[in-house]
């Protein structure tokens, strides 16, 4: 089975292969009224877009996204809204050797083991590229929750991590690592660098914060607002760990300590309290509570390396293979705009859920 | 929305609360011809059964599970296998304080932020009570996947880890804590007991491994093998993280380190091949390896303690509250077989449906 | 593959069987806050209920239903509500016969082909005994949908149609046949009654109207109402043909015959139109227009009769068999209760997508 | 909420508006190394195709399909089949009328009841032209069953049927109504030309056959085969009415007449029965029975007449209104191809379903 649609209500289909003509995503049961033409989608996009730093892949994809569907003078209609990128650099290469072999820590094996064969060309279907048709859909949900602020940062790159005492949101656009530490975003660029210079790659966490949530959204027990999370963000290519609020920090804390306890507020909204501390996440029960809601997502480095390593033909023959041309020393930096999409995704989803269950 | 439901086309539908007359679960889209009885479910409801050592709550609770329909002559029919489980233990108790205040770190706000209001008793629907349905689901998928061998474990309690060195899969039942380590499980004697003796509590951390997973389950790309496992694991009663493989670990790696090499087995079936190592968990793109399948689950400190902690009542003025009754001190300890049983459930699941789509 | 569940945000899952110890239905998503017990639902279950008259089968079941989940305090929490029959009147009887060979025009050979073998007390999960489930979760959907109001009756048996001009909707509750016309109600008695008497069975049309749904419920294009509609009154044990509106006659009208025009209202609501016909039965693109939703549904004549007929057993070889034991004549009389739970479900699963979607 | 996808193990979604850019499906769960390019798709886009006589639209398409993802080498990969079809001929047109009033028999007051507002041009998303998308769609999903044969036709136009003992398959292809009378073929051409030139309208019944399906697709209780077709078939632009096998026919008949006998067969495959009758049409508790699944599918009359009627515009005041520009004079004719790509979408989805919980 391929199950290549994500979401409840508010659901997103994506399609496309890394060397195919284009790549899209179908966004269905979005509200209609929302003002929305492709200048508000195309900003999330140039975040994602590579080629913009020695630090991302130099693939050059000016990622154009252009409505088909479900857009009418300028408002959404209710109706699917299709979303198309074409695919423009597709440079010609010799794909003879990565036909033949699978590279290690990629797909390659995977897919042959469950398909049978596989579209090789610059990883088909299993490529980051499709990350683009999420942010491109997280740009609409985003029209869902005006309400909420989504801001995603890299907080560490090859276990390098960011001085949280430092932490300074404007500068998340200033250097080209989504870091809001500035003497840690000097400090990277020798570490992506060497990892580049030398055909290695590194690993990086992301971290994700929404405020303007309001509490009550998600739901007990399968459609949990941290559960919904869980696998959005693990679902993004590399990603290996999700934490929600402390996470595995939580394991290592006592009950007092992991409390949020909780007192009236004088400026909070319709009677809500005020936290005096936030270790869940902004969700219990797998509903929000009103505080921030939180996330940790880890990016293993990325597996195209220079390094030559063993492993096998596709008729079980012992080979030896590194991955040659273009790619990402650090995967996880130009995960930041694909993982506050998939936030927005979520909430926004959720935000429709509640209405429909509880008006 | 409420969604109590999990799965593809093998799905479970879980019901009911801490303190009705019985909680249950449906189990749907079992293949046909499976034996089965409710002996072969209760074991796994049995450890999982509170009140078998001073470490966990000392509710009584038999857990006895009925099936009342899908079964036939001893085989599962194909049809929906409703399974039953009575509440017994439901003590007297006062509720009269947790029905007006809300009890930090629970799930109490966030219901009556959604609902409007909410079954005080126990925790209502939001008592790690649910959990119980599970195992008993888990233990049909268990049918489902005769090819895989499940093991779970605590791997860390209170921040004190086991020594990977000394893990003895047959020490995991010798002990009241699933620990693999004799010695851990020793010292964690001690942490339990203070923690219960000052109405502390601590958190936990569970592993599991799923063995004998063939090459080819799971899907691109949100049918992903991990992103389901993520969302199962995440969708658990006072779980704060989720890793696949080498989960945050990988993000300090440089890509040398993480590749998990492959080379010709003599052994292995259908040429498939050796792996030299397995930091992706046995997963690669969304699908199955044919490695063990890992994950790493943080739980944390129970949020039931006897320190009050300042909170608010429903009418938003402010008190003090702390849980009294009966409670885990390390809730992350019954977790384990919770977490063997979101494991069977989720790859059972994937079984089925790459049988769907790649026969 | 088996999905037991119907709806999108409230959803209802049933399960057991014909001679299981119960059955029950859990129904999920349903708005919080709602008044409820079981005395709101057991009149539904009561006019469904067999062995109230000659005309139906002889089995007696009280159909107590119980609620185990999902209320509290009497309202709704938002939870999962468990329903639960048990199954009373389960005579001992010999099914030896049936166990061996496929009763014509009953599922027997349909579900050995499918599941390997079945269970065949009864009908197993075939069973007619299933809509009662349907019926329980049918009363819970009708307090989602407070405004609107759903009418069955049976208008045809045994090709005997109701005459429309003596449509008198008080005389439905008047005699067994839910009949509105009492002239017809009394032919009925000697075809039903000769059909009875004679080992034979009859057909029947059973038609559903419900007004009060305002405009907008339902969507384009594969949540369609009518589609929706269809696929709910299809899936009822018996049924072979659905219309909406004018259904099979539209196809024999002109463009001219077939509109329905609209002018404005003095007395609608918010500006909506005076239809001056509804041949559509108040759906257009998949969208209720503010008229009654109309539909009719045909039910075959009970498989179940006394003349044997030619057919093969398990091991292949030829037989004759006939069905004894209690049956209903006229299938189709017991399922007006379940159309209009069909409805009630169908529209209440709308509202709250529409709610969901639209605000 | 919107749901434009259809299908649960094979799925698609469709997009587009008849007069933006482009419409499409995305077909998702296909199983992988199927041969296909868009010469095996285009044949059946041809048959749905405008134009073609004096009986249909004259809107201009050469509904073009392209395949934008999920083949490689002219084979399915598993993931998903992006397939775009241009919109060519959108005249320029006077859209102001219909912009500020509600043609009856549309969907237009639905839409902005629920929407607030629509894409008027052309009727925008519930345009028939979105079948053009369904069609491309089903051609993919027969490439699923080869082992069944679809074929449908019309078998009444305006209440003229074709004499089922003239019935002559080969003929269906030979006239421009898919009708397999010839005699019915040419008494249809007066009817038709005369509804034409009149401005009139007439509807249409299509009946369809499939057969080689196995016994044993299909399931109980909600994801009944005879369910799910009647919701692929009412979701069809214009469907008032779906019948399996009798459909109401069945309702008029005595148990006796209803039967389908059994009896053993030489010549069937696997001890499978010969049936002597198939008033069923192939189905029985939902289940395939190996019989010819068998359904009637009853068209309206096209809402576009050019006989002024009554309506009212957007702000509520009275107006009339007739349809100017092309239209089909009986839009079930073009209904044909789409009942049949409905037909194999349903049963492609029901062998993978069945192959998932049953292997």
């Amino acid at each position: 089975m391929s199950v290549n649609t994500f979401g409840r209500l508010l659901r997103f289909t994506t399609w496309g292969e890394s060397h195919g003509p284009a790549i899209g995503a179908v966004v269905d049961g979005c509200p209609p009224g929302l003002a929305i033409d492709e200048s508000v989608i195309q900003p999330f996009l140039d975040a994602r877009r590579p080629g913009q730093s020695k630090f991302t892949t130099q693939r050059q994809e000016p990622d154009q996204v252009r409505i088909l569907s479900g857009v009418f003078e300028g408002r959404t209609t209710g109706t699917p809204i299709s979303l198309m990128i074409e695919n423009v650099d597709q440079r010609s290469k010799d794909y003879s050797e990565v036909a033949v072999a699978y590279r290690p820590g990629h797909a390659d094996y995977a897919y042959d083991a469950k398909y049978g064969f596989r579209d090789y060309r610059g990883g088909g279907r299993s490529s980051a590229r499709e990350t683009a048709s999420r942010v491109a859909a997280g740009a609409v949900a985003r029209l869902v929750i005006p309400e909420v602020r989504i801001v995603a940062y890299v907080s560490e790159i090859g276990g390098d991590m960011i001085d949280p005492g430092k932490f300074d949101e404007a500068e998340i656009a200033n250097n080209p690592f989504f870091c809001p530490d500035a003497a840690a975003a000097e400090r990277w660029e020798k570490i992506v660098d060497d990892a580049r210079k030398s055909g290695s790659s590194v690993g990086a966490v992301v971290e994700c914060y929404a405020s303007g949530v309001p509490a009550g959204w998600g739901a007990p027990l399968y459609a949990k607002l941290d559960a919904d999370l869980a696998a959005a963000m693990m679902g993004i290519n590399a990603v290996k760990g999700v934490e929600i609020g402390d996470g595995f920090a939580a394991a290592r804390l006592s009950g007092e300590q992991n409390a949020d306890p909780m007192r009236p507020s004088a400026e909070a909204p319709d009677g809500a309290p005020e936290f005096l501390a936030n270790h869940a996440g902004g969700i219990a029960g797998g509903i929000s509570t009103g505080q921030p809601v939180t996330c940790r997502v880890a990016f293993k480095p990325t597996s195209s390396i220079l390094t030559p390593q063993q492993t096998i033909t596709r008729s079980g023959e012992a080979t030896e293979m590194f991955t040659k041309g273009r790619h990402d020393p650090c995967v996880g930096i130009r995960g930041v705009p694909v993982v506050e999409a998939m936030m927005a995704l979520v909430l926004a989803d959720h935000k429709l859920l509640h209405r429909g269950q509880c008006g």
